[in-house]
């Protein structure tokens, strides 16, 4: 069993048939098709937040936004925001404070950052509205304790975490023993490249303390095939 | 459609969920299990040759054998050698003179290398029984030139080639456009880290020049899956 308190956190992903989340220069490759795109959006709606990690908000800029109508009225309809809240874990506060969370979409966003986080740069994205600033350093490493983070996250009425990467965000995770579930797009090609970035970069784990999965399902999905694991913590 | 002459390439490989194929120490894991082991086993068996790069060589000193008695009686009914020319694509000679390939099973063996393979490794290794080193280095580089490796090993009469890895012959091969099939387990296990060996790393493919596949069968074995990928050369 993961450590609580926490929200209920699944990481979902598209990587190459060789575990790559994009090229070596970290341009973003269309790896699904709209069936997968779809279903991310109704995943994304139906979550109470979207997590992504610094280097994919300065690398894609991502809105994170509920991409149909009709799933957007259905959470209005249920009393909540538009989108969910979107988050970026950002312990330098580095994400601009023009990124296009801030100028797409309504609803909440969350910036997670360390102590050592810039007061200027934490004050600039202050400024936008509906944006919240939340430090989890408890020890002052400079770097957000993830741990700390989903705790946080928790108080702050988040029940379901969607993170959509990147590598080193979700390598973090689940060495963290945070993460509940994963969905993994696998697309049908290979992008290949010792320096591309994977599903699980970071220090990654030894041979004798893998991280141990359960396959709950797999489907075939255009080209490509979906699948879905539990991850066993404990 | 790939180039010719070559023998039909096939890779078999196991990676964890977030596609490595070993830990950052080039540990070895077990990815896969009996039945998945046993599957391998009868692809090995099938095949005219079974290839491995000077990495994996180094790293995991495979025999490269087929493990089924029934299977090796099988192949000598045939005609056959029990084993499968085992081959190690090794620009510089490096494979160890006392490797378990020479000493596990019997059959042929053939150690590909390029110009600039020093002699004193080569003959030391031409004392070996049933081996033969073949130079695949038309320019001269210092590198094995797979295409012409392809094209020598079809002359050897090799019709069937089975690659087990690693990681930059994987890309080396693929990137050749050399690769007709690609098998892939996988494991329930994340491994993670930036610098662990995946399926393919090399330098990669570029966005606007990705590698597609045509998924061809996936099947839940044990605790994991396979996924048969057709390679598009075109």
């Amino acid at each position: 069993m993961k450590s609580l308190p926490s929200p209920f956190i699944l990481i979902n992903s598209a990587m190459s048939a060789d575990g790559k989340l994009s090229t070596k220069e970290r341009k973003q490759v269309k790896i699904s098709g709209k069936a997968d795109f779809d279903r991310v959006d109704a995943l994304r709606a139906s979550s109470d937040a979207i997590m992504v990690g610094i280097g994919t908000m300065l690398s894609d800029n991502p809105s994170l936004t509920v991409k149909s109508e009709k799933r957007r009225k259905e959470r209005t309809l249920a009393g909540k925001d538009e989108n969910p809240v979107r988050i970026v874990a950002d312990s330098q506060a580095k994400t601009p404070v023009d990124a296009d969370i801030f100028k797409k979409g309504s609803g909440k966003k969350i910036i997670v950052v360390s102590k050592t986080a810039p007061s200027e740069k934490v004050n600039a994205l202050l400024k936008n509205p509906d944006t919240k600033v939340i430090v989890a350093d408890p020890v002052g490493s400079g770097r957000v304790d993830l741990t700390e983070m989903a705790k946080l996250l928790k108080k702050e009425g988040i029940e379901k975490l969607m993170v959509e990467g990147g590598a080193t965000l979700n390598e973090g995770l689940l060495a963290a023993g945070l993460v509940d579930e994963i969905n993994i797009f696998i697309g049908n090609m290979i992008i290949g490249g010792k320096n591309a970035p994977t599903f699980a970069d970071g220090s990654g784990f030894s041979e004798n303390n893998l991280l141990k999965l359960e396959l709950i399902s797999f489907e075939k999905i255009e080209d490509g095939i979906l699948l879905k694991w539990k991850v066993k913590n404990d």
